[in-house]
């Protein structure tokens, strides 16, 4: 792509890991430019302080957002705490740049029960109902035609990438859903709290957010799209690892479905899919081979007696749970492949 | 204790991670003196070569397990592979000394079920009526009168301490268990496996034995000891470190039973127990936090809405989970005070 | 001990890594009654919030620094920041306790040396000449006599206990002496600041405090003690766990002496020592064996065809390295034997 | 590049860490075509069976390696254990395609040397005379001209990076270098021994290979073609990760240099290298800062008050210390920009 085609991008909050991650595969992405990246602890230093290992890009210089010309950017993405986002977007999109929100402010409809989870008023609840939420095996074609794109969160993207098929093909009963989630600690961010010190963390498991995790009212709020009486028990669980996410779902399977029959829906549906590969039966993901890559690798197995499932679901959360996601929702909002920079496979060991 | 009333004990099968675990602990023990140690592959060689930390002990030798003298102890562990202690319990018990195995050939009183799992003819099926399986909180009186004690797996320890009390008290819907394991890689013993390396669990989780774990039907037969109707699916995970369970569990209510009933329930049944710590609603274990330690840490908590509970157990599957539980076990057959030997704290970081 | 003649403690800064520590080997020793525990920022809180793995010992209950009565106690451990030693000991000895400082404030005895890296001024001058530095393998007699013990540094340890008996035996060239040291995370303390976050340090290994480590006087000064002309240059690493310190030293053997010599030395100046372990020749400590243990072992190999030696030393940097050396010091300060309570082995794997 | 002008290559000995890592850069390479992978081991199975994260690339199966065509081509690498690729190299190259040989067998030019170390007769002397020892960033020119090329191991890299142009410059004191090296496990291959198990190496630190590392010739003989008295001692340490290699090296500086000096002539040797990164004074690198990328970073300090240096240096053991810097060679072997393929940044966290 010719320079002056590229898309004109900011990332706000470019501090965090995500927007490290985003920024990494921004950087060697051949249709973008990156215009400026904004942080207001950060603000005047060159990239590398913030991270390290992308000092090769020092040439990009943190910027006070309130300094930012929404006009100047084709796209904006937001990779800040919850609240901040909904408070740019509407001068972001009335300046003519979209939007992409890495964060949560855009994920649900339901505003009174967002509100509930995040303890916050929602400043732009007018835009919602514009914001397409980006599964895109599941949403691609609004995807392209969306300015707002709400970017999900790494939980919900496992989840329910093994989930919606089975509950569209109504392969599975949607009032017997559980899920544990295990995941790494970037999935917490750069935050500087005692559980996540290695000291504290690098030998030991925990369930974690045990009355609730913000991210099951967004997957129930999808999961009800394709089945109105869906209900689901989330308990994520944190691993001392740094990245992946690692998912083990139990469903039972409507009267006659096996699980045969469920692997080969989700077979079915996927077999087109970039970055969805369904392990064949009897062999499972491990949360370590997808790291680095923006794949969600699904297995699946019967529970022997009991017309019961349970599917495995990994992905790397930095990627395919957050940036490199984003960069898939670029590319098909922006009319490039959806693999346009993302084809890196895995890094092992 | 006088050195001439010290329970003489050997241990076979000394170079594995238990056998380790557990020498370090008799060791210490204030009543024990160790009297032989046996390994086929170490023979002749000081115990420091298989366990450098316990170099101090090296006047302990390995001895091949052909000559050992069974009527010279008093107790014989065996820390062996399945097939070893079924081979050499009718020996030892003839000879007047008395067994604990750390293994599993005597968990199971199904002796059809047993050799189903594990693939191999029992050898001994007529001492199964007569080994006692030591959960010393519930069997204790029974412990203290067998010659032949079945030490429990470790998922088994996690997941029952967690259980029984709520389907004895008839708190839960016994046919609405389900159980994930997490578990640190000390659990798979010294395996020199390619799962097994750093390179490859360091910065990975997945679930594993997906097809069915042994310790399931070792659950199942003590489940229905107290519901004969229980059903358990068992899904165990296999996390990035070396030490730990934990197990999330869950269970639906019966009519009328709330969270805090259920948490009264496990409170009270565990007033006086020693070695399992039920935390106050509202908190919650790490398995990191009793590493070290012969505790089992149990919280618990209500999912909103539904008449479900989750229980979170955690131990440190080296010695509630084996080896110092077999130490408990052997304190209360030979009349010692049960926590003797085993006052150590968990230690952090 | 009956309990009216056990020692009456307090620890100050109880909430940190080394307090933890010392608490878990105090409430296990048969001489101790620990009687107050202090922390500003816990006050008023269980010992269980500051370190969970201590639940059982929830009776004790943080205090304000300020509300301790320094007369009630037999000794004072301060395991406080430094600075905060050296105002509270005049009072403290004044009041009639003795006073083991698990901080730096008494560890040098050159005033302004100690400024200089410490950056403030010292509160206490006049008291470092009555300091005894707590190395029991060389200091004993001035141990059990001293009133106000500095407990040395986690590096200082593992290296002064390499190269004190060559120096003494003047088996070394002292001008030729260079160390590298590789730590855990758990020699910062809790400190939550980005480079001992899990996700940042799980993965890498850098060298810190590279224009010069605070220990390198203090181990200086000890080294000058045996060698007026000591040289060492020091360079400290970070490595991805939480325990244990692993001291890898340089040193050119003064002429005639041999590789082999050098180890005999070593051999024979610990040949009585409780808690220093030298290896045979050919064999080499790994940190993770001697973790969970107050030993530090040693081993020394030659450097081919050059004179040169390569002494290798590994000590749990929490409990050799700072508590347990503080227990060792006070049982030798209060005529009890020095490993009372401090027999553990290693715990592995 | 048009598929037709592709490079046709082979990768024998593909199922270790190092083929692993070739591969995936390889199938990422834009003028690349991996036309056949062998092992004997694999033979017959698709290449995610030896490389799960690779499993997209399944199309690739694994010959026997006795069935290669050498001459269909143009490029074979051999990452094999020692002894392989010296057996092959005639044949491959009298076939007419050209040999990078990730193993050792052509890295040094003393046969009796390599002989005494790798304790096998050389199967190829006169081979050895054409072998081009790959460092790019000072044997480019003799690197685009050789057939038979011998890719550096690990340390060297890392190390020879640091050195080089300081000896070159006459900066240092050629027989004052010391190294200490500290690897993650990766560096061992994928060796089933107990030293890279988890449970073993996860939490522990220690040197090895004391009475001499097999890189320690290699880096003699490369210090020597620079300064003919150069004197290296080298202490390789594991420390708990997989990847990584991290070198902090002493040396004496000659009469007059200072260190700002020392810093000056790394920064000018490489102020065009495309991936040597020389931090600015007073900045140090990190291991993990580097993985994912070929990229070695250089620091540099001045040991207070001595005329002594401390370098440090960071990359990638399976990147820039392996398969990286081989996929570098290729490029300039045949023509193409030298990061062709090579361009990706680190990856943290």
């Amino acid at each position: 792509m010719p320079p002056e085609k590229a898309i004109a991008v900011a990332v706000v909050g470019a501090s965090g890991y995500s927007a490290g991650e985003l920024l990494r595969l921004l950087s060697a992405h051949p249709g973008v430019a990156i215009r400026a990246i904004s942080s207001r602890s950060y603000e005047g230093k060159p990239l590398g302080e913030a991270h390290p290992h992308l000092r090769a890009l020092d040439s990009l210089v943190f910027q006070h957002p309130d300094g930012l010309d929404w006009g100047s950017f084709d796209l904006v993405f937001f990779a800040t705490p919850s609240g901040v986002a909904m408070r740019n977007a509407p001068k972001v999109l009335k300046a003519g740049a979209r939007v992409i929100d890495v964060s949560s402010d855009f994920r649900m409809q339901d505003v009174a029960e967002w509100e509930r989870w995040y303890k916050i008023k929602h400043a732009a609840p007018q835009l919602l109902a514009k914001a397409v939420y980006g599964i895109p095996e599941f949403y691609s074609e609004r995807i392209a035609e969306t300015k707002l794109l709400a970017n999900p969160g790494c939980y919900p993207t496992a989840i329910l990438l093994a989930l919606l098929p089975l509950l569209k093909a109504k392969c599975v009963d949607p009032g017997s859903l559980r899920a544990v989630g295990i995941s790494g600690l970037s999935g917490a961010g750069k935050k500087m709290e005692s559980p996540y010190m290695l000291t504290e963390a690098h030998a030991s498991v925990n369930a974690y957010a045990i009355s609730g995790h913000r991210h099951l009212p967004e997957m129930m709020e999808q999961l009800r799209a394709f089945a109105p009486d869906a209900a689901l028990e989330f308990v994520p669980h944190l691993a001392p690892m740094s990245r992946g996410i690692y998912a083990t779902i139990f469903a039972d399977t409507v009267s006659g479905a096996s699980a045969r029959d469920a692997h080969a829906v989700l077979d079915k549906y996927y077999s087109d899919a970039l970055f969805v590969d369904v392990l064949p039966m009897g062999t499972y993901p491990r949360s370590g081979d997808v790291c680095g890559s923006n794949v969600c690798r699904l297995g699946l197995s019967a529970s022997p007696g009991k017309g019961r499932l349970t599917i495995f679901s990994a992905i790397d959360n930095l990627i395919k749970g957050a940036s490199g996601l984003a960069v898939e929702n670029m590319n098909i909002m922006f009319g490039l492949p959806a693999d346009t920079g993302l084809t890196a496979l895995g890094m092992r060991p």
